[in-house]
């Protein structure tokens, strides 16, 4: 697919989640295969110890493997997320968080992905938190599902 | 555990988690071994097709989990998220969401639990749209670490 | 789909699987939506610590999993599996295994189902040791891929 | 850990590892982070399709990914799956499989692997099949949990 064309497709797409712009997230490099969306730390998406909630990391990991995907399924495709797991490594502590996604096969209907989710202190050093794989589909695109 | 201590404790708990304030989550029943927290759908919580996205439905499945998990440990406990995995089932669309956890297996270090998130329709029927296993970690309570 | 039909074809199935013979694996029940795969302790299946290896309750597990979604498949389906999780709970210790499979959700494309593991000692007592959830896919049978 | 020290552990430990034997896998690379076993294709290890069964994948995939971590571990340490999740990528078709681990983080108690698993075709060619992401938990050694 050619880069010109997704790239707005997916910035737009973007714009949509409701939830990321909630949350504080912004969409970051978007290149073939591979998508980063980044989250500032803040007290609204904490959990009860205060570092950043797992789900607010599952969210912008998921985003970001749904989009890595997409930048490798044809021009008409919407994707869904059939599952993921995730393993949180460290407590989710810093300045800002970065979901890295890429594409590890890019099927027919199923696509695979994996993201690390880094945490960037005060003084810039970056450290893994979390890693994602997951599973997505994809849907021919339609009024309801786009992008 | 006494459930007269445990439940008063997961809700002092569950009020320090920004993030579920944020999505605008709530705590149900918490019995032994089960904890339910419930979601309202709103806009601010949605993915790109207008549906919740399913970070929102993990965040509350996962929180879920770990308090079903804490119902069983000692008194001096606080739970880490050590993985989860969760399966999209259906759309999720509805008035409301909730997240029905039951502990699995009570460990002395590891426990593990599973969730199914049912959507509520207005009519006030229910259709599991998600489902996660998880894996929790009892850490000891201490001051950065508080049930 | 006429249950008279599905037990002899995922029984002719069953028997094509020679890794599950290599095992010692042999069909239990097969019922509407859920699969049961026996599995005899023995030496030749055991890891280092003398318990039975979570790849041979992986086996059986997945192997329920894809025939207890088959169940709820169209005549002409064949299926594979996407992805598998599995959650070890207790050491696999026992006379027998018992994978216990059922379908959480049947879909077009993409089905889910659980498995519960559980080991039977010489008394006849059974506890759980493992746990998967997993998703499955159905393709259209074809010479290379029958039920 | 001196890998003058470790590497003759693990070999020791895998020729217990009697179910990797019934299924013809063998120990390759050891290396700090990073174990290796192989898996040569065989009817015996075989699904219905007559791909080779995911629970030998899982089963290769599982044992290099606990090798990976043990080491990263103190010398008095033992290793237990707590869970894993496998990701079948294409048909698991080829003269060989390798099952490729490597430590992503190493804990005190939990610690987390990925494991590759590519297909060797009679030509030499590498395709990858299979994706596993796991978590291993430490125990200290004793006579009954040893390496």
């Amino acid at each position: 697919m050619n880069r010109n064309d997704i790239e707005p497709r997916i910035r737009e797409s973007f714009d949509r989640q409701r939830l990321l712009q909630t949350l504080g997230a912004r969409l970051g490099r978007v290149a073939d295969g591979e998508v980063e969306i980044l989250l500032a730390a803040s007290p609204q998406i904490s959990q009860q110890h205060g570092f950043v909630h797992a789900g607010a990391l599952a969210a912008i990991a998921d985003s970001a493997c749904g989009y890595a995907c997409l930048t490798r399924m044809p021009e008409d495709s919407g994707v869904l997320s059939v599952e993921f797991k995730i393993n949180m490594l460290a407590p989710a502590l810093g300045r800002e968080f970065i979901a890295k996604a890429r594409v590890i096969r890019a099927g027919r209907t199923i696509s695979v992905a994996t993201a690390d989710v880094h945490a960037i202190d005060d003084a810039g050093a970056s450290k893994c938190v979390a890693l994602m794989q997951a599973t997505m589909m994809r849907v021919e695109d339609s009024p309801t599902i786009r992008a």
